[in-house]
């Protein structure tokens, strides 16, 4: 038996029934655009006649050498026989003629990356006829010389502009602006022209045989899948080159053949906001193209009610269908060829984060998902939008239709962003940080030297580079929206300005980027900024807590802080930094007076001076978390940066001497020399305190241990200020974390001194507070010995940052200002560990640290302070790891709280699985 | 029944049931003196009569807050009854009276610490018939003043000095200058003194009832268990404070009853060479006392055979039957009593290292021992002696005879030392370092400010601290010979000297110091260097090497390093570091070069110039390593280490502009712009090179990703010297080693390029060359993610090194300066984890990463190349892990061939332990 190389629409059933009835194998098999074709047609969605040439046809062909498998051809010969059967038109006429389009359509979406060609079928003769039919010759000519120009400039690789330049030339000679002013006859004569010029450049007639021309277009449709555009392209995305691309052949419907024929486009629910409405636009008496082209004003889809009552309703009775069948909302586009209704396809709607979480919500009041469907349909991600300026949706389509939009690159660093051209790093900093203007700098590629324009700027833009290209990292890492690989865009250094499709943009003019979608339009487009109290998410992120496992905490030093955490959601403060507090102007004096002094009582002096700031802000975080645990880290940072930067001192004191020699008076002098001795001083102790590798060095409980003084005072301070607000009536739950732990010793030691204090200040007041005593796990010794370390704690929490450190031997300061983001551009590294969890070495070193743990101890705590914490990938390795908690920054509570539903969800749908 | 306090030597096989027949357990009973008796008295050998009262009763009586436990002095009466029987003198007499002494013996021996009473039983009545029986009035009341003195200071308290203060009196008055020379009289009339003094200082006569000064005596040496100085040693000593002490009484016998008496002291070998020969010294009709006290000069026990061959012959008999139960060389205390030889104490006798190895040789040739055991008598630190400097045996009898053994403290650090004492760092460090003397510095404790005095020193002394004070392990960490913790010593620092023992030592005078023992001797005693090429330790290794399961490698950058370790028995080079040829003056420069230029081609022009010295490098290590693998490890250090300190160019650019203000002529001035230019040249470059944390940085195969010309060069390098070799007749085998894999991306992408190169080079020869590709262990992921790069080498190497930094999180430039050094001191760390392998962190690691390897590829080679691999608890923990080999210091190979030994022979002993 032949294997079977082509699929009509008609037979999905057995489509499916070959691929095992998996919406995801179709999709392989047919691609997508064929996929859902076929599955319109099986709802009973009334989809013009066709069929597709599956991708494994192609992945034949191309294997092959460029030679079709067996039996390919007759089967496709035989599709649209049975085509022709049941349309009652012909393939090549005469009379009634058969037109088909050529689509490529690949598993994964590759917008534009690869051909099609529309109108095979038409040549002289059936032209004729067609026009006979329609009565419209402007309109047959106009689809005959397009047919010739895709066919030329696609299949036979011919120049675009040779076509484009007879069109303007007969614009020209015609004396109009617009090629929809021109006659039929000039079409008549531009196809003319046309035919010559494609015997000129390909040295052979245009195909007059419509199976030639289907046989010509679905070759090149499947050589387009090795084009150099479709492998950078899936380069940048990461699409697997083996998967080959389909080609769909379906019969053209025409929407421009009367008043009662119509296209559009048209969305199952808004895109912007998500509220339950068809939105779209169309044109009477149109081809698709017209729609998006901007040529004619599009009505909006409300008016076809009006227009069209009948085929209103039967595109809402569709919508409300294919959203009952794919559950999700769709993106469609339709025509109407004398007053019937006809699906062209039909995919999963784009939509804003908004849009996203009203329709999740809504689709499962209205029962078509479950509320677990609804948490999942919603990507953590997509939460953090809600902070961030995202472009109106209106504003987008508008921008299209008037095509403003430039060009589509990678979508590698969401948000929207609009700011002036600027070429180079230097203008880029020089216009942002002199001349307050909102940047969006364009460059070929970013390398480390551009790193401080695009600090400065609003947005990134390259024409080269993918994913993981450096201007992609350091964008995602700064939290600048960032589009790269518009391989479109042609930057002209030396004129200072970029071309692409013929516009012409000067450094120094607007364009506005989209991040999120990859776009890039010219001009300024409006921006909303979402708001993050918005009641959808609001009960969205409800539904996500009835799921969740995980602890949603998060990470601040300060009461405002630690409302906003309150308000989005945290249960409880998983890291409070000390060390924040002590660099604050009021207090950094004293601090430096402590570290500075060789006299134990002038020690003392200076610590009673911290006490109350310090008592203050326990006080002030305590009542903000009435009810909920607080857990406070001990002084964690080296000395040496409390202290001016050495190597400035070295300078300021070098500066000094020399103005030393030019001092005009004694009096100079001398305050000069006051000042040398006073910044020698430090120096000198600066010099002790020096480190080669002080993130190795003495900090962390090492200090504590080098001056216990401190960890009393601080420890007086919580239990004092618990003793306050308990007194207040707060229900106050203080922890006290040890960072930097090696050694159970360690712990042994702070733990005896701590309680000892903490007693004497409860006693002191005669209160009794709930603590309890914790260890940071931030070495890979720590997690190495956790069972040692157990014995002395209540609770734990890995402090990733430290831990990517050192497990991976990479130093955050340095790397990611060098090496790291090279290797990620090399692509040695696959992902930024200090952005996610690298499960195979510190999230092996979490799995060993939390079995050993637990071994002790069944019910030690452990949870997650680094910035791992509000990253959605790393909350699911910490989920899978049986962490309590995750701690994250206060702006990704509902971040954090999305994605522990989903690792939880993910959980239950494998388990159900493997069952 | 009531418990058995009290055991005679002669119930020797009763008492050994007891403690189920284990040696050990004896002596922890009875103490080691009071076993190694009664043992004696086992095996037959003449000793005198006595018994032991046990710790438990110690324990018991301690427990009870110094009551003895009920029934144990009723033992002890009936032992003496016993002994009464047997010996048919009579406690008390009145004729033939018994004396004995009173002996304290704990477990472990603890020199000096505890209390001891010898002539119980004297009385002025037994005195007076002790004087009829021996005819020696002067040598009775001598002993009965000792009796009266001891028991003055040691059961009642007074201070030795009220007594001491009656001797010089009396010696004044008698006009002579030692007590030998005081006559009967004399020492009648001071004891007459010594009566009253001890009446009037305890308000009580002193006891004339025997059984009442045995009574106290035996409570006073239970008690001695618990003071200070014995506390302080135990502490110190790491010896368990709940074991307690014995008392063993002992019948005295007396060398001192004419020229058929004798006493002397002898070892069964040579204590210094190891020949096999008696070694010794005896004194006809003399004291015990009389032969260490120096007063009267000894003969060699060789004479002993003339002077009394009948007892020279028992003794000859005894050593050699001693040394068959004991199977060790044993140091034997012996009086002879009127012709009659007894046994008074026997012990493992004290040897150097030379003298341990060729004992141990000689024993197993003798039969007396296995070649197992052989080998594991020696210990590997002893080999470390062979090339240090130790003190002369001779020398030290010499000196202790003379009485120039100050004190014996804690022996902390091994070797020898003289110098001139030095009471502090900085008169340590002139002296030292402007006048080029030797120095000893000796300070009450040491602190980190006392690092660079002892650095500069030869040997340290200090007066508190035990094994773990600070000066301990600075001196350890740094191989300085040093003894602490003598409390004896009193150092005056405002006088500049030293009181020890009534002598007074000024800053500046020599001493002599054993840090292998722990003595300190007056003045300067001869050293001797060992010889690592000892025939008997080369034959000790090489039965070492039939037992040991680990290869021995060595870390050799140089052809005479590598030369070194080959002829002390290396088995490969495991680690040659090729930054080391980097930094030669006539290199430098070109490495600077490479550093500082931003053109390819410059670049490729210095890496050019260092082609062919790094070709002669590799060239002259193959030739000495023919036929064994070399490992080379291609360039791991941070490239701003090739350039000047950063901090230095600032302060130098800085100095270079203040003498620019002072400069005298324009050409001076051109001059020094020029040398500002330059230096901020390297300034600028050196300060993009810069990095917070350089030991996270880019170092190791980062630096080869960044500068993939300067591996091309090296690999270059290697296999062009490879072939040239070969072409000589060289068996080579070099293996390439890539330093800080965190990734397996990173060996992916090194494999092929240096395969490549290899390829390349081989072919330009026409020669094939056996190498293999290998990757460092030296950073936490690696070791967890081993499972990975398996696949992509044939060996890995632990650099312990940086995987102790990285796991600890301790910098180790920083950490052994600082808190490191502390956190020992405080016992917050048991032991360095630089020095021995910290087993639960770094080793568990070690652990996963060989079996997760392992798991791979079964035959993948482990080894390690940090500085652990020449320690013996270390390589301990290798053996353990299943290691291919261990690679160290050429100096430390026979070291570590022989701990490998010891590890295998463990292993061997406890497998059968198990069975």
């Amino acid at each position: 038996m032949t294997k079977k190389w082509v699929y009509l629409f008609s037979e999905v059933n057995d489509t499916l029934k070959y691929v095992g009835d998996d919406w995801d194998a179709l999709k392989g098999l047919l691609g997508g655009k064929g996929a859902n074709l076929a599955e319109m047609w099986r709802i009973g969605v009334s989809v013009p006649h066709g069929f597709t040439v599956t991708t494994e046809a192609c992945n034949s062909f191309l294997a092959a050498g460029g030679i079709f498998p067996e039996n390919m051809w007759e089967q496709e010969q035989e599709a649209l026989k049975k085509i022709e059967e049941v349309t009652g038109k012909k393939f090549g006429g005469p009379e009634n003629p058969l037109l088909v389009s050529c689509r490529s359509g690949a598993k994964y979406s590759m917008p534009g990356m690869m051909d099609t060609v529309l109108n095979i079928g038409l040549n002289d003769d059936t032209a004729r006829d067609m026009a006979a039919l329609t009565g419209d010759e402007r309109f047959v000519y106009d689809s005959y010389r397009r047919l010739i120009q895709m066919f030329g400039s696609v299949v036979m690789g011919v120049q675009d502009e040779v076509f484009e330049e007879v069109i303007t030339k007969t614009r020209i000679k015609a004396g109009v602006k617009n090629d929809s002013e021109l006659s039929a006859e000039n079409w008549k004569a531009v196809t003319r022209e046309f035919k010559s010029l494609f015997r000129r450049h390909t040295s052979r007639d245009f195909p007059t045989d419509p199976y030639e021309q289907l046989q010509l277009a679905t070759e090149a449709v499947f050589k387009s899948w090795n084009g150099k555009r479709a492998i950078d392209y899936r380069n940048a995305a990461g699409i697997s080159h083996n998967l080959g691309t389909a080609v769909s052949v379906v019969t053209m419907v025409f929407g421009n053949m009367g008043d009662d024929s119509a296209t559009g486009v048209a969305m199952t629910r808004n895109g912007s906001t998500g509220k339950r409405q068809i939105e779209g636009d169309y044109l009477i008496n149109a081809q698709g193209e017209d729609v998006v082209a901007g040529i004619r004003m599009t009505k909006d889809i409300a008016v076809l009610k009006e227009d069209m009552p009948a085929a209103y309703k039967e595109l809402e009775d569709i919508a409300k269908r294919l959203e009952k069948h794919y559950r999700e909302m769709q993106d469609m586009e339709f025509t109407i060829e004398k007053g019937k209704l006809w699906m062209l396809q039909t995919r999963d709607g784009k939509r804003t984060a908004q849009a996203a979480v009203r329709i999740a919500i809504e689709m499962s009041e209205e029962g078509l998902i479950s509320r677990e469907e609804a948490v999942m349909r919603v990507k953590p991600e997509q939460v953090d939008f809600f902070l961030h300026p995202q472009f109106d949706r209106q504003a987008i389509r508008v921008a299209k239709a008037a095509g403003h939009l430039l060009s589509t690159g990678l979508n590698v660093s969401p948000g929207a962003a609009v700011g002036v051209v600027a070429l180079d790093a230097d203008v880029a900093e020089t216009w942002a940080k002199k001349d307050g203007k909102s940047v969006i700098m364009v460059r070929t590629e970013t390398k480390p030297d551009d790193v401080h324009g695009m600090l400065a700027s609003k947005g990134i833009v390259t024409s080269r580079g993918g994913r993981t290209s450096h201007a992609a990292l350091v964008a995602r890492q700064f939290g600048k929206p960032a589009v790269v690989g518009v391989s479109a865009l042609d930057i002209d250094i030396n004129k200072r300005l970029i071309r692409v499709k013929g516009i012409t943009i000067k450094e120094g003019e607007v364009i506005s980027i989209d991040g999120t979608t990859g776009e890039v339009f010219h001009g300024k487009l409006t921006t909303m900024v979402p708001d993050i109290r918005d009641p959808w998410l609001i009960k969205l992120l409800s539904w996500a807590d009835e799921f969740k496992k995980l602890g949603v905490w998060a990470n601040a030093d300060y009461p405002v802080d630690a409302q906003r955490a309150r308000d989005y959601g945290a249960e409880g403060i998983g890291l409070c930094r000390t060390e924040h507090m002590f660099f604050e102007t009021n207090r950094l004096p004293f601090v430096q007076k402590m570290i500075l002094t060789d006299l134990p009582i002038e020690r003392q002096e200076a610590l009673t001076a911290l006490l109350p700031f310090q008592r203050e802000d326990f006080i002030g975080l305590f009542r903000v978390m009435n009810g909920l645990p607080v857990i406070i880290r001990l002084l964690d940072p080296p000395l040496h940066e409390f202290l001016p930067n050495h190597i400035d001192l070295i300078r300021d004191v070098a500066d000094l001497k020399i103005r030393l020699n030019h001092a005009p008076t004694m009096a100079a002098i001398n305050e000069l020399i006051d000042e040398i001795r006073k910044k020698e001083r430090i120096l000198r102790r600066s010099e002790t305190l020096l480190e080669s590798n002080p993130m190795l060095g003495r900090r962390g409980v090492r200090l504590s241990l080098y001056i216990p003084e401190l960890t009393l005072m601080q420890v007086r301070a919580i239990f004092e200020a618990a003793c306050i607000v308990a007194k207040e009536g707060i229900d106050v739950h203080p922890k006290i974390m040890i960072p930097l732990t090696s050694h159970p010793n360690e712990l042994k030691i702070q733990k005896q001194v701590i309680e000892e204090k903490a007693k004497k200040v409860m006693n002191e007041n005669g209160i009794e507070i709930d603590y309890k005593f914790g260890t940071m796990i931030e070495l890979p010794r720590a997690a190495l010995i956790a069972d040692q370390l157990a014995q002395y704690v209540s609770f734990a929490s890995f402090g990733t940052n430290d831990l990517t450190q050192t497990t991976y031997g990479i130093s955050r300061d340095d790397a990611e200002s060098g090496f790291l983001i090279e290797y990620m551009a090399k692509g040695i590294l696959p992902e930024n560990p200090f952005a996610t969890i690298d499960k195979h070495g510190v999230g092996e070193l979490m799995r060993i640290a939390v079995e050993k743990g637990k071994k002790i101890k069944e019910h030690l705590e452990f949870g997650i302070c680094g910035e791992h914490g509000g990253d959605p990938q790393s909350i699911m390795i910490c989920h899978e790891l049986g962490l309590n908690y995750v701690s994250c920054s206060p702006f990704r509570v509902p971040i954090a709280r999305l994605a522990a539903a989903h690792a939880a969800l993910n959980d239950k749908m494998n388990d159900k699985m493997k069952k």
